[in-house]
C-alpha cells in the first residue's frame, strides 16, 4: 500500500490489517456515505447510505475480459487515495449560468489476485446530491489492449421500490415509462405493448434501461444512470428479482464483445442521484460535473435557438418526405412559406426534412447506400432558399437522416458538412432510423457511441451544431461538446401521432427525473391542434395535453434548441398563445424546481440569460391539480408584468384541450399565485421586470 | 413462354412440352456444349462437355433467401433467349493490345414454383475457351430488397481429378497450392501447415478457394473461378467427396447473411476455363470479357510502371516500419538513396512503407484508430523528398496500410487522397493486414468487396492508381477500373522470408493457371540475394529460385506495376542482370504462351507495346529441364539482337542460385533455341529488332 494518507472526511477501518480494509467517504454535507469493504476472498463491495437510510446494499464490482481471458473479481487493495474539490464553472449555455462542482473523492487501486495481476482503479466522487464511480485501467505491463466481455457492477437495492423503468433495448429508448415495483418488472410484456416503435432489440424480461428512477417508501428519490459515456457501450441492467440486484448489461457488438480498450482507459461513471426532495433530481448538475470540460476553445458560434420546420406535416399526412407520390413537402414554395413564418414571428431556423433524394427507398431494408446528404430533390431549390432565408434573417436547418447506415454517413460526412458551410447552414438534425450498418452493431454499442462523439467533434471543426435523433441516451457530453445542442433519445412529441400508446399525460412529468438528467431533449413541443385528423380523416390518435401544457413544456423540458412543431396555419389561429413560444428563452441564468413529483407534476421557474425576467412552467399528468407558486425568486422591491397562459376553467386534455386563458397582471416577490392545472393541463408564465 | 426463338447454335428438346425442356448451347467452335435441363420436380440442372468429354455432370442451380424466407430451387422455365457476340476491344494496358470477345449466349428465365413466385434469370456465355454463367434478379413486384442466405450453385465433377487447391478461408488467400486428388482435399490440415499466415479464417476440412484448377486423366485443364465480383461476397466451395460435388459457400457477413441485394441485381459470373492445351489457360481472356468496360473516360493518366522501394529491408531485418527502436527505415536520408537509385536506373517510382505515424501499435489488436494516412514520422521530410523526387524524374509511391480498420480508412480516404494529390503522388499501395473493422466482417465478404471497388472508384476521381494488398482475389475488375493496376491476393515474394513453408519452386508455375487468371499480381520479384541472413545471421530461410528465374518472373507473372524488390546494394553487385529489369516492359501488344504445365514450368513470349521487340520468360519448378523455344513469333526476314539471361550450367536454386550467364546473339524467326533451366531456374530473353 503506497498511500495510506486518508482525508479527515474518510474513516478507515482495518487498513493496517491490509487484507480487509473498510473505507468510507461522505458527501460534503455528510448526508451521503459510501463504504467500500473487501471480503476475505477478495471481493470488493461498495454500499451507499443517505441520511442513515440504505440506498445500495453491499454490491460487487468487477469485470470479465475476453482478451486477456480473465475475470477481475478478487482483488488486493493496494492504495487508497482521497481528495476534495470545490470549483465553479460556466457552461456555454444551459439551465443555469454557473455550476458548482463540490465533491469528495475516493480512489482505490485494486490488484486482481489472478494472473497476470491486472491493476485497476475504482474512483468514487461523492456530491451532496449523489455520487458517481468509475473504473480506470492504468497503463501497465500486464495490460495494454484488452477486450471487455462483461462488466459485473452490481446495484443491490435495499427494498422493492416503486420503479420508473423502460425495457432494456440495445436499439431503442423511445418507450413510455412503466411504473411498478422493481420485482414486477416485465420488460418483454412492456415492449410488446409498444406497437409503434420501428426497431426493437429487447434484451429480456428482466432487463431495463437507464436512467432508472426509484421512489422509496421512506421518502427517497433515486436515479440510477451513467455519465460521460465515451468509447464504451451503453449500460443496461439485468435484474435478479430474489435479491433485488441489478447487474450491468453492456450492449454487445457484432461479435458479442462489449468494449475494445487500450490502457489508460476508463469506463463511464455509474451515477446515483439521491435526495429526499423530488425537486433535487431535476435540479442536479451531478452528471454534468462528471463530464470533461468543453473541448471547443471559442464557442461564440454556438447559439441556442428556436425553430419551426417542414416535419410535422409529414407525420400527420399533409405531405411526404419522398418526392414520388405527388405530396412532396420540401418543395421550394412550401419551404418559403416556413421561412416567411419564421421571419414574421422571430424564429431563428427552419428545419427541412425530405429535402434530399433517397426517401423513396430509405427505410427497413438494411440498405447501405441510401442518402448522399448533398443532392436536393429537383423541386427544392436550395440556392434560392438559402438566399431567401438569409435575406429574411433566418437560417435553414439541415437534416441528415442516415437510415442507420452509418458507414455511408461517415464516408460522406466531410462532404456533407462542407456542403452546409457552403450554404450557410450551421445546425443539423441527424437521424438513425433503422438497423445499424455496420451490420450487427447496435445504436447503444461502443462503435456507435464513438460515432456520435465523432459527429460532434467533426461538426465542431466545421462550426456546426448538432441535434441527434435516435442516438444513444445522453450522459452530459454537451458539457464537453457544447455544439451538441440536443438529442432525442426518448419518446418525443412525434409519438402523439402514434396509433397505439402515444404520449401519455404523465410522460412529460417523468422525463425531468430520467432522460433529461443526461442532457437537453429535442422533444418538439408546441402542438396547437389536438385532433390529428386534419389531413387524414381516418386518424383517431390525438395530442393528450391542453394547449397551455404545450406552452409549459418549453420550460419543463429544457433544451437550448426548441422547436415550435406545429404547422404555421395552426399557429395562425392562436397567435396570442404563440406569443409565449416567441418570447420564451432557450438559455438561462438560473433555474428553480419549485415543486415536483415524478409521474404527477412539475413546476419550475427559470431566469432569462442576461435579463431580470423569469419564466415559469407547470405541467400535470391526467389529473387536474392546484399548485402554489410563491414568487420569492423575483427581485425584492420590484414590480413584474406577468403574463399567465393558463388552462381555461373548462379545459381538459380529452374534452377541451384548446381552452386557454391569457391573463396579465402586475406582481412582486411577495405575490403568491395558485396555478390551477386542468386534467392533462399546464400553465406557462412570463415575468418581465419593469 | 414468351420467347421460344432459339438461335441455330442452340438445340432445344422438349420446349413445346414446356414442363421439362432441355436446351443446349455450344461455343463458337462447337468444342464446348452446355446443356440445361429441367427435372419433373422443377430442378434446373446444367452440364458441360468439352470435345465429348464430361467436365461438369448435371449440377444444380438455386438460392436460399433469408428475406423473403424462401428457397429458390424448383422452377418453371418461362423464356429462353439466345444471342451471339463477336467484338474486339482494347484494354488501357495489358498483356495484349486487343481482346476478342466471341461468345454465344443463352439466358433462361426461371420462375420459382413456391410463393411469391420470384423470377430470376440464369445467363450462360460460352466462349471457345470456357464459359461463364450468372444469376440475374430482374425488377419485379415479388422482389425488391432481398437477402441471400446461401447460393446453391453446384459443380459436379466427372471424375476424381488432380486438383490444385488452397484451403477455403474468408480472410486469407496467401496460401501455397496443394496438389492432390479432389477426394484427398484436407483443408484444415493444409491450413495448419501454414504457420506464417497472420490471420486465418479456415472454413472447414472440405472447403476450398477459387480459383481452383483441375487436370484430368483424359487431358483436360479446367479452371473454376468467378468473374466480375461486385456487390457480392467471394465464392468459396464446399466439397462433397462421395459425389465429387462442389457447392458454392459464400462468405458470410457479421450476422451470417451473405448478400444484401436490390433488384435489378446479378451475381458474379461463375466461370470455367477449359482446354486440352495447358497453354490456353494463361492465355485466356474469358474473365476480362465477362467484366464491364472501363468507367474511366480519359485514362491517359494511368501509367504502367516499375518501382523500387523501402520495403524488403524491413522484411529482412535491416530496418523497421516503426520509428521506435532506432532502426526506422523510412527516414529522409534512406529514402533519398532509393530515389537516387531509381533515377539512376530508370525506375518510375519509389514505394515508401513506414512513412506515417502509427506503426508502434498497428497490428493484432483489432484497434480502430491506427493510421491517419496524412502524418509523416518526424524524421521523414515528405516535402523535401517530393521535391527531390520530382527533380530526379521519379515519383514517390504512397502506402496506406489500414491494419484492417476499414471504417477508419473510409472516413479518412478523401483526406488521404487529397494529401497525395497535393504531394504529386499518384499511386498508392493499400494494405489490409489483420481482422476487419467493421468487426465480424471478412476480407472476402460483400461489404469488403464493395469497399475495394469504392477505393478504385474514389481513387479514379483523384486520378490515383491502386495496388491493393490483402484484398479479395481479383476477378477482372481491372477492365472496369484500369487504375486498379494490381493486387496481391495470393502468396507473394515476401513469403520468401517466411520461416516455415516459404515460396516453393513450383508456386510460381501454378500462379499463371490460377490467381493470375483474375488479374495482375504485385508479386514483387527481382530478389538477387538468396540467403536472407544479411542483417540477421540467425535467419535460415532463403529465396528458392535462381537469379535467372527471378528475371523471368517479370515475364511469366504479368503486372503493369512491377517492383524490383531487392535492396539497392544487392542490385549494385549484379548490374548486368539488373539491366533486364530496367529493360523489361510492363505493357504489351501481344503475348504467346509457348509451353506450360501447371506445377512444372511455363514459357511465354511477349511483344513490347508499340515496338517490334519481344521478351521471353521461362521458369521451372524444383526440377531442371530443357524447353524448346521456336522463334516463329518474330517478324520474318528481320534480325534481332537477343540477350539471354540464363542459368549458368552449374546453377541450382539450393546450391548455386546466383550463377547466371548473359549471352548475346543475333537471331531470326527461323532460329530455334533450347532453354536449359536449372533446378528452380529460369531464363529471361530480350529480342530487339535491328
Amino acid at each position: 500500500m503506497r498511500n495510506v494518507y486518508i482525508f479527515l472526511l474518510i474513516s478507515v477501518t482495518g487498513v493496517a490489517a491490509l487484507a480487509q480494509p473498510t473505507v468510507s467517504v461522505t458527501s460534503p454535507n455528510r448526508a451521503l456515505v459510501i463504504t467500500v469493504q473487501s471480503t476475505p476472498s477478495g471481493e470488493v463491495l461498495y454500499q451507499v447510505r443517505y441520511k442513515g437510510k440504505s440506498v445500495i446494499e453491499p454490491s460487487k464490482l468487477g469485470f470479465v475480459l475476453s482478451k486477456p481471458q480473465v475475470s477481475l473479481t478478487r482483488f488486493n487493495i493496494t492504495t487508497i487515495d482521497s481528495s476534495r474539490t470545490d470549483t465553479t464553472w460556466q457552461p456555454v449555455w444551459g439551465e443555469v449560468g454557473q455550476i458548482r462542482d463540490h465533491h469528495h473523492e475516493l480512489a482505490l487501486t485494486l490488484q486482481d489476485r489472478s494472473s497476470p495481476a491486472i491493476t485497476l482503479r475504482v474512483r468514487f466522487r461523492v456530491f451532496d446530491d449523489g455520487l458517481g464511480f468509475r473504473y480506470e485501467f492504468p497503463q501497465q505491463p500486464a495490460l495494454t489492449h484488452f477486450v471487455v466481455a462483461g462488466e459485473l457492477t452490481q446495484f443491490r437495492l435495499a427494498a422493492d421500490h416503486r420503479t420508473f423503468w423502460m425495457p432494456g433495448d440495445y436499439d431503442s429508448n423511445e418507450y413510455l415509462y412503466n411504473t411498478t415495483k422493481l420485482s414486477e418488472v416485465d420488460a418483454v410484456a412492456a415492449a410488446d405493448r409498444e406497437k409503434d416503435t420501428a426497431l426493437k432489440s429487447v434484451i429480456g424480461p428482466n432487463a431495463v434501461q437507464t436512467p432508472l428512477l426509484f421512489t422509496t417508501t421512506d421518502g427517497l428519490y433515486v436515479s440510477l444512470y451513467e455519465a460521460a459515456l465515451r468509447n464504451y457501450p451503453v449500460m443496461h441492467l439485468q435484474l435478479d428479482k430474489p435479491t433485488l440486484t441489478l447487474t450491468a448489461q453492456l450492449t454487445p457488438d457484432a461479435v458479442g464483445n462489449k468494449a475494445y480498450l487500450q490502457t489508460p482507459a476508463q469506463t463511464p461513471w455509474r451515477t446515483l442521484i439521491i435526495s429526499d426532495k423530488a425537486t433535487d433530481l431535476p435540479a442536479s448538475k451531478l452528471i454534468l460535473n462528471l463530464n470533461e470540460p468543453s473541448v471547443i476553445d471559442n464557442p461564440s458560434w454556438i447559439k441556442p435557438q428556436k425553430f419551426v420546420g417542414m416535419w410535422w406535416e409529414m407525420h400527420i399526412g399533409k405531405a411526404t418526405w419522398e418526392k414520388a407520390g405527388g405530396k412532396h413537402g420540401a418543395n421550394t414554395q412550401n419551404v418559403k412559406q416556413y421561412i416567411d413564418f419564421a421571419a414574421k414571428y422571430g424564429f431563428d431556423g427552419v428545419l427541412v426534412e425530405g429535402w434530399n433524394v433517397g426517401w423513396e427507398d430509405w427505410f427497413g431494408n438494411w440498405k447501405e447506400d441510401v442518402f448522399d446528404f448533398v443532392t436536393p430533390y429537383p423541386d427544392y431549390n436550395l440556392d434560392s432558399l438559402t438566399a431567401y432565408a438569409q435575406q429574411k434573417g433566418v437560417r435553414l436547418i439541415m437534416h441528415h437522416e442516415t437510415s442507420g447506415s452509418v458507414t455511408n454517413y461517415e464516408r460522406r460526412m466531410d462532404a456533407a458538412f462542407s456542403f452546409m458551410n457552403k450554404n450557410g447552414i450551421n445546425t443539423v438534425k441527424t437521424g438513425y432510423v433503422g438497423r445499424i450498418i455496420p451490420r450487427g452493431e447496435h445504436h447503444d454499442g461502443q462503435w456507435m457511441v464513438n460515432h456520435y462523439e465523432r459527429v460532434a467533434r467533426k461538426a465542431a471543426e466545421y462550426k456546426i451544431m448538432i441535434d441527434s435523433h435516435e442516438s444513444a441516451h445522453p450522459t452530459g457530453l454537451h458539457r464537453t461538446y457544447p455544439n451538441w445542442l440536443a438529442s432525442e433519445a426518448a419518446r418525443g412529441s412525434e409519438f402523439n401521432n402514434a396509433p397505439t400508446l402515444g404520449i401519455t399525460p404523465e410522460h412529460t412529468t417523468i422525463l425531468p427525473f430520467t432522460r433529461l438528467l443526461g442532457g437537453p431533449m429535442d422533444f418538439t413541443p408546441g402542438l396547437f391542434r389536438f385532433a390529428l385528423n386534419q389531413f387524414d380523416s381516418t386518424r383517431t390518435q390525438r395530442v393528450r395535453t391542453t394547449l397551455a401544457k404545450q406552452l409549459a413544456l418549453y420550460i419543463t423540458l429544457y433544451s437550448p434548441l426548441q422547436m415550435a412543431a406545429d404547422l404555421p396555419e395552426n399557429y395562425e389561429k392562436h397567435l396570442d398563445a404563440l406569443q409565449f413560444i416567441r418570447d420564451v428563452p432557450v438559455d438561462w441564468d438560473d433555474t428553480k424546481v419549485i415543486a415536483a413529483e415524478p409521474g404527477d407534476y412539475i413546476l419550475m421557474a427559470r431566469k432569462e440569460k442576461g435579463l431580470p425576467n423569469w419564466y415559469v412552467g407547470a405541467i400535470t399528468d391526467e389529473n387536474g391539480r392546484d399548485l402554489a407558486l410563491p414568487l420569492d425568486f423575483l427581485d425584492p422591491g420590484r414590480t413584474y408584468d406577468a403574463v399567465l397562459y393558463r388552462d381555461a376553467p373548462n379545459a381538459d386534455w380529452q374534452t377541451n384541450p384548446a381552452a386557454y386563458v391569457i391573463e396579465k397582471k402586475a406582481v412582486t416577490n411577495k405575490t403568491k399565485l395558485t396555478l390551477r392545472l386542468a386534467k392533462g393541463g399546464g400553465c406557462a408564465i412570463q415575468f418581465v421586470r419593469r
